[in-house]
Formats: C-alpha cells, structure tokens, sequence
C-alpha cells in the first residue's frame, strides 16, 4: 500500500513513467481508469489471460496497431479506430467477434482526463460492435510531445459455417460492391492535423461493420471476398483484387459512392481519393445475379444506405485495375507505393 | 507497381514513414523482412485474420505491449521477450499456446539490420515455444532516437482440462514453489542501459515456459496459482496473493533462489531484488505433501534446475508478506509502488 509521501510525488491528472511499473499505481490506474468503463465476467479477474468457452469451429485471429495522430478526431478517435478495425477484420474474414485484447500505450504527459474518454471511446465502441474486451496491457514511454497513445486491438471470432470467402472462386462477369461513400476517414484525420477550414464538415466513417457484414451473409448473396479498404484505399484492395484472380478490374468512376465535401478536400489536398484509407466500408465480389439482393439487404442497414456495384472482373490481359472516368476515358489504378497520409489509423 | 523514381528515394537500410503507409513498400517490407523467418499456414496468406480450427474447451486469450530500453540486451531482446511473455501469460492461466498474433511499431530510422535480427529472434523463440505468429500488423512512426521498436503480441491457447487454478482453493500450510533464481531480466536490462562494467555477466531469463509447466501439471501435483513475476516481480505476485487468500506468506530469504551476482547487481543499484522483473521464472502454490514430487518434475526440466519451496501460507492475521530473513529477522514485503526499473518489458 501507499504511504502518503509517495501518493504525493505523482499528479492526479497526468500519466507517469510510475503508472507503468506494473505495481501498485498501474493497479490503480487500471483499476480506476480502464475497469469501471470496461467492466465485464472476462476482464474484471484481471488475471494473466482471460478464459473462454469455445465450440469446435473455425476461429479467426486478428491484430492491429493504432498510431494515428491526431488521437482525437472529427468522427472519432483512437479508442473507437482500434475496437473497430479489429472488429470489421475479423468480420470480413466471415466471422462474429467474440472478444478483443486491448494493450494501450502511453507517454508520459497524457492527461487522465483524455485517456478517461478514450477508454469511454473504447467502451462505446465495443458496445456498439457486441463484443467484449476480455484482457488488456498498459505500458508508460518517456515523454514525447505529452499527447502521445498508441493502441493494440487483437481480435477473435467463430468464422460463420457458410463463410465461404476464397478468391480463386471469382470468375469473369462478377462484380464488386460496396457498402458506401469513400475515403472520409483519412481525408478527416488529415484536415483535423493540417488545420484545414472547412475540417468540421468532413467525419470520419469509423464504425463496427459486423451486423452489415452479417447482413449481407443472410442475404443469400455468394460472397466470394470481403474486404475494408482502410490503408491503401480502394486502390489497394482492387490491386490485391487483381493479383489474387489474375482478371482485370473495371472500375466506373461514376458509381464510385463519395460525398462532395471529401471530394473536394482530395483535389486541395492533391491526392486521389482512391487511395485513402476508409475505417467503416466494406467491399465484397459476388456474382452479378446476386448484386441486386445483396445492395437491397446492405442499403436496409445504416452503414450500407449508400452501398453500390462500382465495378466488374473481365477477362483482359494483362490483369489491371482500370478506372471508367467520368467522361469515359480510361487510367489505370495503381497500388499506392509508400504513404500518401501517414499515421492515418 | 513502383517506378524507378520511387524506389529510388526509399533507402534500403532504414525503416521510414512509406513503409507504414499500407502500400506496395509495406508489402515488400512484410515479404522481405517477415515472411521468410516466421513463415507457417496460418500467416502467409496475409489476409486480414488468420483462420485456425478449434476443438470446443477453454480458451486462453492473452496480451501484452512491450517497450522494454535498449531493445537488445543480454539473454535477449525484444522480440524474444515478446513471444515468451506471451506464451508464459498463457501457460501460467493452463493453456498450451496454438497461435500469437505479432504487431510491431517501428520508428523511422530503425535500422533494417536491426529488425532482421529481432524478427530472427521472434521465430526462434516461436520455434522454442512450439507456437506459430498468426497474423500480423506492421505501423510506423516518427524519429524519435532511432532504435525505437515496440512490439505487441497476443495469443490464444488451449487450457488443460486438469487446470484447476484457483486461488480460492489455497489454504493455511500451502506451499509456494519458485522455478528458479530471481531478479536476472530486470538487472539484465538496467545493467545493459546504465553500462554497468559487469554486465556481461548478468544475463536475462527471458524464456518460454510453457513445457515446464506442463511438466508441473503432469507431475499430478496439485496446482492452485500459477503465476509468472514479471514486472512487479516476486514481491508483486506474492501481495496478490495474499490480497487473494486472505493469508499471510511466510518468505524464506536463505531459500529464495538467486545468483550472487544478482544480489551484487541489486545492492549497487540500491535495488530489493524482491521487486525485479523475470521473464522465465514460475510461481505456484501446492499443498505441502505435493511439492516433493513437484520439485522433482521440475528440477528435471532445464528451465526449473533451481527450482525451491520459498514459502508457505499461514494463518497470521492481518494477512502480510512477510520475509524471513537470514538472519532470523522479520521484514514486512510490500507491493512496489510505482516504477523500480522503468521500460525493462
């Protein structure tokens, strides 16, 4: 237990190196700050791990670092980026979350009071997406510039019995969809770190894509690949699209989902909106049969309001992904090579 | 694809911003760097979870973020330190680890050379520990000092049907059993950090326990507690349990197992090596009549050759630490406060 001399050497609103030490402030910290938001039968034992009961099946296994700067911004935040990127990894792999593991790092200098709302953020999040946080890790770096989180989400989940994801089975003629407006998350990070006027407009489209994605199973449609087009964009996944079926991508500029206002903060900012990362979109290939139940049952579930088939696989060789323009030119879409916004999530 | 202008200002032998950026850097980044050391059927098809089959049973989940200074260090480094904590979180909650998941934040700046090393290292103590990396993340951020590099892991595991680790269970004669010396991964890192001149003859424990403690269950003994003293280090777990039983612990300093040239590390840093970090050491509480049989299983396993009965609960109220010195004295243990050595996982 504390004596009183050594409570008095550590401030009550700022993290300390000491919080990190695994005695008893981290006991506290943890008790005070994470458990009361977090609470629930898996985590509250903190023990080394959490116990689960499983039954025989398959089970998916993600992970994912959340570095993005700012920690806070229009739409969300670290917390809500990191519960659902691991929740919506889990889910395009076909699965239903069951539980996360939450390691938080952080500098010294962080206010409680912003790790408290982070910690909400997490807790809302998790709810939102029905999955618990069953086992988590704090650790405290040395100061930096004082606002300084990075987060670790690992995720499990059962793997639906009619998941049958595999893109060796998409053939000529089968077309991609997806469930909304792009590139909002990234375009929001970066007008919130540059400073941009028109930034409270444009909000980040981070959000836990379980029960559309369990939605679009039910509708009976053939998912053959799913998706979230986070880093790298909708570029990057057509590109991976690509290489995985050895066919060409048409995509239609036209019917490419994206809001006015993120369009046009892509042209200020130069940069293809393709390629920015999404946090609460979906992108799944089905064949072209299936394109009308699958946009009905995606465009009755909020997060799929603005769900489209903006694309086709056809038979051209070489195998390229291919943008329709607007005025029906064609340009051929590239992986993007490096970082067009770093520490975006 | 990259053109020649962009490969060109990409340096090979440092880590930078582009290669966090979810592009065609970051794949080649994972294929070069990962994949050849660590590659399993679960993670080469990089897809966004790995999909493993389960029988139905308990499942172990796990996490912890590590940030230990400097990043190598004798006996290890941070990838080992990584795979075993995590594999050792798990064994001491009675689980055979299947799988980890593996995130890894850079700073830019980290030399390539230096992350080849630490991924060999992941691989070997992957292959030490019979455990698969899953899946994985890889993010990058700013300069900093340039040999920045944390690591995450998670990971699941099957728990043994004849785990019944309870702390509930334990009661007035129990015994506490430790695998061996203490203090070494903590002095390790501080001795490496600080320069001492005698380093080299302090070297970490850091090591996956996970066959040992199999060793411990199948010897029939009776287990209880098992817990691994990492950062809080013997003192930590032995408040805890106390705080858990409601007993007092009677410590035996003469029969706590530790080198002498852990004790002369200690007393030069001022440090009580009662509250130092071990990375490859177990605890665990059996009745009295189980530990012969117990102590033989585990001093026939190379990670338990030093393995001692160091203590003992007793009824003596309020429940306490209390150690036993060598010379016959009484001394309160306490749970340490805040940080001891900070950043030493």
């Amino acid at each position: 237990m504390p004596n009183d001399a050594s409570t008095q050497v550590v401030s009550d609103d700022q993290i300390v190196l000491a919080h990190g030490g695994g005695g008893e402030l981290t006991r506290q910290l943890v008790a005070r700050h994470f458990l009361p938001k977090l609470a629930n039968g898996l985590l509250d034992p903190l023990t080394d791990s959490a116990v689960l009961e499983v039954a025989a099946g398959r089970l998916a296994l993600t992970t994912d670092s959340y570095v993005v700067q700012p920690i806070r911004f229009p739409g969300g935040d670290i917390g809500r980026l990191a519960v659902c990127g691991t929740v919506n990894d889990l889910a395009v792999s076909g699965a239903r979350p069951i539980a996360l593991t939450l390691a938080v790092v952080m500098e010294e200098g962080l206010t409680i009071g912003v790790l408290d709302e982070i910690v909400a953020s997490i807790a809302a999040a998790a709810a939102e997406a029905d999955v618990v946080v069953a086992t988590g890790d704090t650790k405290v770096i040395e100061h930096r510039r004082g606002d300084g989180l990075m987060i670790t989400t690992a995720g499990i989940g059962e793997v639906r019995p009619d998941a049958r994801l595999d893109a060796r089975r998409i053939a000529t003629g089968d077309v991609l969809v997806i469930s909304g407006r792009i590139a909002e998350h990234g375009l929001a990070v970066m007008s919130a770190r540059e400073g941009l006027a028109f930034q409270t407009e444009l909000v980040s489209d981070v959000a836990p894509l379980s029960s559309l994605v369990a939605a679009m199973f039910d509708s009976g449609a053939d998912l053959k690949f799913l998706r979230d087009p986070t880093r790298g964009g909708l570029a990057g996944v057509s590109a991976d699209l690509v290489e995985d079926t050895k066919l060409t991508l048409e995509l239609e500029e036209s019917a490419i989902p994206i809001s006015r206002v993120a369009r046009h903060t892509a042209e200020l900012l130069g940069i293809d909106p393709l390629v920015v990362a999404n946090e609460g979109k979906v992108l799944t290939v089905v064949p072209a049969g299936d394109a009308d139940r699958l946009l009905a049952a995606m465009r009755s579930h909020p997060l799929g309001a603005h769900a489209a088939a903006i694309g086709r696989l056809v038979p051209s060789q070489p195998p390229l992904v291919e943008l329709i323009t607007r005025v029906g030119g064609r340009r051929i879409v590239q992986r993007p090579y490096g970082e067009e916004l770093p520490r975006i999530c």
